[in-house]
């Protein structure tokens, strides 16, 4: 059996972002614009009215209480890096994100920007273990859309392959048009959107290491919780969780690199369910935010408050997520390495210095 | 009171580096020359007939048996990173040396070179914590050579800022003609050398964030212990303890950096009671190799003897190390920093993306 090689920043940054299991526990806490809204509601203003030093001391609060419980932890070089760092256990991981908050609404659709004057290179300087993009992503898009998403796919790929540092590519999907997310409509393409973006982002040229996906269905709209379970509100039924678990199992089959669920801003009882059955199809782990942390933002600016509930609901909510990740298939037993003792270092020899 | 500013790469790199309580723990298995010298007399062979399969296998017991034990670990480029890294924990911290192994016999003295086809940003791209540098100097030798010395670590400096990952020098003193190093005169030059070496290397210029020193002094030579307590062999007197202390007083307070000990073949023995003496009066810790290890060189090549003793008697060495070092400085509370809150990131705002 052939050895899969992996160069020594890519393979020491993947060992890094998972935890001794070799699962992907991580938190994100690089939202800009959702977080800045989340402000505004528990301050009463606009979303404008919110200040810098807001956003500053909201993430501050949440990465010092809860970093260490997560083996890596995404943030933003704006509001949160320069700011919590400092926070960030040494034995806890650290990405960096790449893009600009939002997007661009072209007329195909919507385009991704990175952050300017921000790169890959500054990234791997910076001591960061793994550069993050988001990219919004429809692969039945318009075509131009599509190609320019791709273009930058490939070029943060590029830029991560000459600094030797991992990539982990979160692309999310959206309704073109109307209606909304939260649709029937939706719910029902989005196993088809999640999975065809798989399809694209696994090919080897766009050097992506790790998938950050969403749930590939939407369980408010199964037979099992459509009733309103999670948020009390009725829905019409998309599937029901047997065809849930073949999407995912779908997905895992058409994914050639590990792949996290990403928590969307989802509450936690949901967000539970997602990871369990998405680890029981082969997900190496989580990159959770707001599923974890988004009940402590409304007590801003009551930072003792915030810190209270942090470290007793928000820890808690992470000790659940360890629990129910617990089958999490570890990144060196992903179907891409099959095991530890299968993975090599790229060009290994004692000659290895020259040419790498 | 003015911050102490540091760069992301540096900070994290020294946190990394160092352990928990931000005590240096380090084990060293960078020895080249040193350590085929041990083979062929463990194989009843030649240096020059020790093979690199050799070296490479020793490394590699001596790195997965030891490492979890270490807050980082020291290699190689050739027979140690390429084939131990794998074995190195994530939450143990790489160092990787920059020197070619051994020196150049100039005229004035001992000249160092670099590694070719090596460089500063290939240690940083690799995922390493920091770039290590032995350097043998003479601040009282032929100017020239001093100078050419100088120069290389001035250089290895600007690359470390350059790529911004911390910077640990180990100068080492050696006598020019006879007598050997192990001799009176020598023994009582020493402190002056090691003093001298301190005072120039922490000029901002170099750009080093770390000094890996020799005892300022040598116990073999002291009143208590010239009776051969340690090697059998008997020894005139250099000086007494309560000099050796003052002596690691007066480097200490020349020391405007961090600084850690080094092992330099002594015996586990005396290297406590360095360490020991040394942590008392401000050392950081300790980066210790063949103290710790190089009496399990003698079994090879019976692997499985020597992974029995360094799983038991290396632990021990590597515990009892910790037990000295107890009182170590942790790097931010060393005299340049003070505190850890009196450290901030250089360039910290909403704007340090862009200008770092």
């Amino acid at each position: 059996m052939e050895s899969i090689k992996l160069t020594p920043g890519k393979w020491r940054g993947l060992k890094i972002l998972a935890d001794d299991e070799g699962k992907f526990r991580m938190m994100a806490i690089d939202q800009r614009g959702s977080l800045k809204k989340a402000l505004a509601k528990a301050l009463g203003i606009s979303p404008e009215e919110v200040t810098d030093e807001d956003i500053v001391k909201a993430k501050i609060m949440i990465t010092k209480v809860l970093s260490p419980y997560a083996s890596a932890v995404l943030t933003d070089p704006i509001y949160g890096f320069p700011y919590t760092f400092e926070y960030i256990p040494r034995d806890v991981g650290i990405l960096l994100a790449y893009e600009k908050t939002g997007y661009e609404k072209a007329q195909g659709g919507r385009k991704t920007a990175l952050l300017s004057d921000w790169s890959g290179e500054k990234i791997k300087r910076s001591g960061a273990n793994a550069i993050k993009l988001l990219l919004y992503y429809r692969p039945d898009g318009d075509p131009e859309v599509v190609k320019y998403q791709q273009d930058i796919v490939r070029k943060v790929g590029e830029e991560a392959r000459k600094y030797d540092i991992p990539f982990l590519l979160e692309p999310v999907g959206y309704e073109i048009e109307e209606p909304a997310k939260d649709s029937l409509e939706y719910a029902q393409r989005k196993p088809q959107i999640v999975i065809e973006t798989v399809k694209e982002f696994t090919k080897e040229e766009y050097g992506v290491d790790v998938l950050k996906l969403e749930f590939p269905a939407d369980l408010k709209y199964t037979e099992e919780f459509a009733g309103g379970e999670f948020d009390g509100k009725e829905r019409d039924v998309a599937y029901d969780l047997y065809e849930v678990e073949d999407i995912c199992e779908e997905l895992d089959d058409t994914a050639t690199i590990p792949w996290v669920l990403l928590s969307a801003g989802v509450g936690i009882e949901e967000f539970l369910l997602n990871v369990e059955i998405a680890v029981a199809h082969g997900a190496s782990g989580f990159l959770a935010g707001r599923a974890i942390w988004k009940d402590a933002v409304p007590f801003y600016p009551d930072l003792d408050k915030m810190e209270k509930w942090l470290a007793t609901e928000g820890v808690d909510n992470f000790a659940r997520l360890y629990e129910v990740s617990d089958e999490a298939t570890p990144y060196y037993k992903h179907k891409k390495f099959k095991s530890f003792a299968n993975i090599d270092l790229e060009g290994k020899g004692t000659d290895w210095y020259k040419n790498y």
